[in-house]
């Protein structure tokens, strides 16, 4: 069914935008499909009718059950619009469903800086979409903006304490955290704060980074629970003293306010694709200064309530694939048990040498040329022994 | 009732902080909470099992009835402590309760920020608090984190227009928004952005206010519905052009995707007291700057939907109560039916000229003395016509 | 003959400007002009033929002889054209001369960012100018490059103390000492400095001022020779310290190179006027921040070395000849002989009461009722017991 | 004789150090000095007894008279302490005298800033000095001091035109050139100016260079007279405008002031050596941003008026000979007729790949490899047909 979608999704989205398909679904409440994990309406925190946290007891339990299989969806180089791995992410598991699987999804919160931008959500793609998609791509459960919270009370506290007589002796040019907000601002990134006189601070030089681009976003993928979300903020390195030491958010006195601030965030957010499989979105660092994955909470519950875990790791192979078995999966324990490598006629094409402008016009020889990048991408995976 | 809790509160609160009296507390379910008012499950979305937003179709269905009783909570001139407006109108709200009568309560959203600071949250003390105390102090439903984000759009597309050709031939220096955040942080009050060269926008001088004091949480307040948001943040003045000309929101674009980021902000936000009084928490304007009581919405529906709303408005009299009248009152086309000028013996002590670190002693003098500025609170009260 | 040329000079300067009169005359020799000081050619440092700074030995050996009589002019409350002090000073000095008397007249350094701007030079007009009347508005003999350079020198030293280290604990946000140049330059007056990363220096507000608001002009009129220059340079306070203690000069360890940078544009300047009298034209404080008159050495000279020294102490008395009289007579230890209030028929109209742009228009009422300001500041003189 | 003095120099200044030497020296009154040339006292504007700016007449009738001999003294690749090619070229010119030789020298202004930092001054050493030492290190006769202000007189009427409505429609954030201080300023390297609001002009990122760095010293070490002098001054580029477009100094409006201010400035300056030979010491621009020589006047009046006029070129012969060739002989029409490339043993050990640390110690063997160095300078010399 899943394939018949999948030819059939280019010639209905001439006719149906993606919106208008994710407008026109008829959802499934979500108790009903946190129950095809197991999952009774005490584990859940609804949000509406159709977006649930789940709780942090319901992990716990969770561990204690087998795990099932983690297909990891990666591409090879993609063009700038993307290789759909979302799509083909969300599609996979609707497909392992049709076939009478337990499977479900894991992906990534959308950013709403790029939503405003040029980008569009990241929800997937015509029949292949987690919903409530206008949700999803809006505040969604909060969560980027407790991460947001977070951070910036983190570098509140840092100024704050230079202000406050800088006990710590950092030298406020060596703060290496920026702002951040989850805005796309250019005339944040690069800025003078602390003016206005000796009431207002220390006058320094920083900027602003997207929220998907803090290290409290990577730290939030990351962590398994309170305990472990509160080690990682901690070790968070923030500036250096006048003597050259570093300085970790420990040291500020920033983690306990930061947690609570991120307690709520830290709990996956469940949803459902257009078919009513169950979808995990949480966390949502970039792939390009992060391990660009959705989190570590959401992995551990859909693979352990589930046959088939499929999720995706941002970029190609060599960048998110490489991140996400370096990083997420030897934090978890695991490795993936399937490897899936997205490959589009464009990004081919492209690879193949075809300029940007030209991707749209067919080319049997350059997409035999950009075979190349693919196969490299393939042996990326095959490297670390995985079935690709 | 409400006498007696006022009287052992005082006691109590040795024993039990006010946290401690909100963890304890039993919570009931929101739907049922909900049915106190009319409101069905269908009427709400529920945001865990405690809090839930009204859909505005309550609202409209709401305006059909016929109205109860308006009562205002305001104060003399107020202590630093703040002279427990909150306290007495959550109590007010629970003793009528008590006497039978349909009675529920409206009061502002805490900032995050002061919740770090000195001042703590804002959801009452005692046993006249509103709960979940710290869902309600930390994110709660994110209309904080949505208007932040609103207002933050809207300026980073000024900033945006300016960078890219500058057609509305705005002045930078003129530009009268900052930006905002929910976080106490000095740094940021004054800044210079735009920095870094020319692909990073226009250098100017500006800064960063609290969430509280932005104008988008004083519109907020005020909309009472989507097409009268959108009006009101059309119509918001953000700069002059080179030749003086006022420039709105309206003019740079914005209020179309402020608007869909305010949606589900608009909703009014459904919580309950410590003894299960119907408690609506809804937008947090700061009195010095704005209006300083809860939304328009929250009042239409607790108006039609009980005998009896009570609510509060910042400062004394002489600030809060007259913005509440001649801007909120005027705007919904009504009156209160009844005003309660809230007096501590504190603040008595200290109009009565007794110095704030003396407070704690007694002095009946003092508190003689300080009659007069109750007394002038009361008169500016029924300058309006109003029972005192 | 004075009063002759004050009349047919506002005749004249319809032919001939100030300027044109200037370059028509014919200047004698400075060594001429000095010999009627009793100055020898040994005594001067000569720039170019017509100017020359005289020898600090040639200030002592004057100081040993008696003194003739100081005539201050000063003048009602001015106008924004000015009320003609300069020209009145020279003219007097002229027509002293012409009276047989050895006379000798000293003014101020003109400032170049004027010159430049709206207000032009300030050598006086008509003829009653000092000589070379373009170079004397230029560059001169470099004294006010000097200045700004020993000023910017201590700036200098001050960011790179703290950027070195900060061993005196200088708060960056309390430098009270701006850097200055002679130049308008409004863009400078507020401006963030230290930017660039660590290596650059530490990020601060300051700004320019121009050279003649700077104290190190006040210290150059007031210090009668180098050790006293170099203890009024080391006493000026630049900053505070974190714990509030004050920073001077001295504790930088800027004076010696200030001293070395000041030491020729500490010997004054000595021109002449359009008939060939002797003029010192040395320092240029502006009489706004500062004494506005010119240099304590200048006034030795020309009081030891003629009968008669006039000079003008700038705005009106209230302002410019209490100054002169608090700081630079009592620096000296002595009084004026004679007092001079410089009138103009359009000044008296202003206050008077007419409007700027009708001063043109006669108004023999306007002018009787400006008596009243003329008269205060007659009073104002006489309060210091002296003849008016 | 000069290589007399160089054996016996680096004895005798174990006894006596530059300084000294200089202040024992017993100086020719300038116009004795300026008689060697030809020059009478009316060709002279005098600055004290010991230094004098050739005026203008002069240097027009030299160009009438056949010229002299052209020695260019360049190096090879210098240590940081520099390779004593003004040195040299004192003792070069020196030593020509003794021979019986109407010969001059010509060398580059010191730069203020270096004087007060580590470099010391500019004068030559040991007995290859040009005196009056001090004066010369100092402000000398205020060509740097006019060149400083006329540059950022120029700057000024830039952000003043873009502040009084910016008709040229300039993008501020394209302006090219920077202000300019004759001090080492750290903190003045990247700064905002502008800032303080509307009337206070544009904010924009800027900067500070040292005066020997401003393009305006490059045109004043080139220009041949006054016309010429406006005309490199107006092509000076300074800005784009919005559209891309070059602005320049020209547009600005600002060469007639500039030109005002630099008139002076442009008068060669005349001084002796410490045996009395004529020098002429004038402009100063760095050899890594400009053509690091002394000026074009100077070198009309030294190569017309003497039979060896020797001048150096700053850096190594790949970098100031290259450009005193490329640029400055092209503009005067001429080549050198012979070309000195100075060597010393510390560089050639530095070059024979000694550590900066270890040059002290003797080391044949590095040396001999350093020739290395020396041979591809001289080749390169003799790549311009030049005699080396």
């Amino acid at each position: 069914m899943s394939g018949e979608y999948a030819l059939s999704s280019s010639e209905l989205t001439k006719v149906l935008s993606d919106i208008e398909i994710a407008q026109r679904a008829t959802l499934t409440p979500i108790e009903e499909v946190a129950s095809k994990l197991g999952l009774t309406p005490e584990d859940l925190e609804c949000h509406g009718r159709y977006k649930a946290k789940i709780q942090f007891e319901a992990i716990a339990r969770a561990r204690t059950r087998p795990r099932g299989k983690l297909i990891l969806v990666t591409a090879m180089t993609p063009t700038p619009a993307g290789e759909g791995k979302t799509t083909l992410s969300i599609g996979l598991a609707q497909a392992l469903s049709h076939l009478g699987k337990r499977a479900c999804v894991a992906i990534r919160e959308p950013s709403l800086g790029p939503v405003f931008g040029v980008k569009g959500g990241a929800a997937g793609g015509g029949y292949s979409q987690v919903v409530p998609m206008e949700d999803i791509n809006l505040h969604f459960t909060g969560d980027i903006h407790a991460i947001t919270t977070a951070h910036n009370l983190l570098v509140a506290m840092i100024d704050n304490q230079i202000h406050q007589g800088n006990l710590l002796a950092i030298d406020p040019r060596t703060i290496t955290i920026k702002r951040c907000l989850d805005v796309c601002d250019r005339a944040l990134r690069h800025c003078v704060v602390g003016l206005g006189g000796p009431i207002h601070g220390v006058p320094r030089e920083t900027g602003f980074e997207i929220t998907a681009a803090s290290e409290v976003m990577a730290v939030h993928m990351l962590a398994k629970d309170i305990p472990d979300l509160k080690k990682r903020l901690g070790a968070m390195l923030v500036a250096y003293t006048y003597g050259g030491h570093p300085v970790t958010a420990s040291q500020i006195g920033a983690v306990g306010a930061m947690a609570a601030v991120l307690r709520d965030a830290l709990k996956p957010n469940l949803v459902q694709t257009l078919e009513g499989t169950p979808a995990f979105v949480h966390s949502g660092p970039f792939g390009n200064v992060a391990a660009g994955c959705s989190s570590v909470t959401a992995t551990i519950l859909g693979l352990h309530l589930s046959d088939y875990l499929v999720t995706e790791a941002g970029f190609g192979s060599d960048l998110g694939a490489e991140k996400f078995i370096h990083i997420k999966c030897r934090s978890l324990g695991i490795q993936p048990d399937a490897v899936v490598v997205a490959a589009t006629i464009r990004a081919l094409k492209m690879h193949g040498g075809l300029a940007l402008q030209d991707l749209d016009q067919p080319s049997a020889e350059r997409v035999a040329a950009g075979m190349e990048n693919l196969l490299h991408h393939v042996s990326i995976m095959r490297s670390f022994g995985l079935p690709v």
